[in-house]
C-alpha cells in the first residue's frame, strides 16, 4: 500500500529542491547523498548513474527514505521512507524532464549520460514535521 | 579505526548547523531526522530523548550517517557514516553544551529534559563534496 504525500507538506516534493537520499551500504550503514527529484504523482523518481554506489545498494536493498527540508525553515521536514523500483532510461526521457524541472537540460548537465537509470520510490510511510 | 574529518570540510560540522541523521528502523528502512550537533574533537555528538524512535533504532544498529549541507551551497556536502555509543547525560551538562552552542539554554530548549542521552559519532568513513 502506498503512503500518501500530505497536502501539507506536498510543496518541498513539488519544489525543485535538494533532498537527501539515504540507502543501505553493503556495511549495514546508512548512506546519504544530495539528489535532484521530481515529484510524479503519488510517487518520487531520480535519475541515477548505474555505476554509483547508491544505485547498486538499492539494487541489494531496495528501501531508501527521502528527506527535505522547507529552504526558508530547515524546522519544517518531510521524511518519505520508500521501496525502491528501478527501470531504465535509454532515450533519456526520465532525465531530461528531471533536468527541465530544474532549469536545465542535457546540453547543461555535466555528468555521464549514459547508462542512466530511472529509480522510483514508492512511499511506504511519510513522517512530517513543522 | 577512525576515519579523519578533513580540514576542507570541517566548517560544515563546527557550526551550529542543521544536520540530516539517518539510522536504520525495525523495518531495515532508513529513517532520517532533522538534529542538532556539536563537534567534539574527532567526534560528533547530539542529544536525544530515550523514547525517540531513532534513538531506539541506534541501540539495536549502532551504526548512523549524519549528513550535512553547506548553507551557502547544497552541492557542498559531508557525509559522515559513524559508529554510535550512547551515555546518559543525567546532570544535563552535555544537553548545555549543545544548547549554547546554538543560542539557547535549559530556560529555552522546548522539549522535555527528562531522560536524555548523549549519543556520540565515531566518524569510520567520511564522504564529501563541493
Amino acid at each position: 500500500m502506498t503512503a500518501a504525500i500530505p497536502d501539507s507538506h506536498r510543496d518541498l516534493l513539488a519544489a525543485p529542491g535538494v533532498g537527501v537520499l539515504s540507502t543501505i551500504g553493503p556495511d549495514g550503514r546508512p548512506q546519504s547523498m544530495a539528489i535532484w527529484f521530481l515529484l510524479d504523482g503519488e510517487v518520487i523518481r531520480t535519475s541515477l548513474h548505474r555505476s554509483r554506489q547508491k544505485y547498486r545498494n538499492m539494487l541489494v536493498t531496495p528501501r531508501a527514505t527521502l528527506f527535505v527540508f522547507d529552504p526558508a525553515s530547515a524546522y519544517r521536514t518531510i521524511e518519505v521512507r520508500s521501496d525502491v523500483t528501478v527501470a531504465d532510461d535509454g532515450d533519456l526521457s526520465f532525465l531530461t524532464r528531471l533536468l527541465s524541472h530544474y532549469g536545465q537540460d542535457l546540453t547543461t548537465f555535466k555528468a555521464p549520460t549514459d547508462d542512466r537509470a530511472v529509480v522510483t520510490f514508492t512511499p511506504a510511510r511519510v513522517v512530517t514535521n513543522g
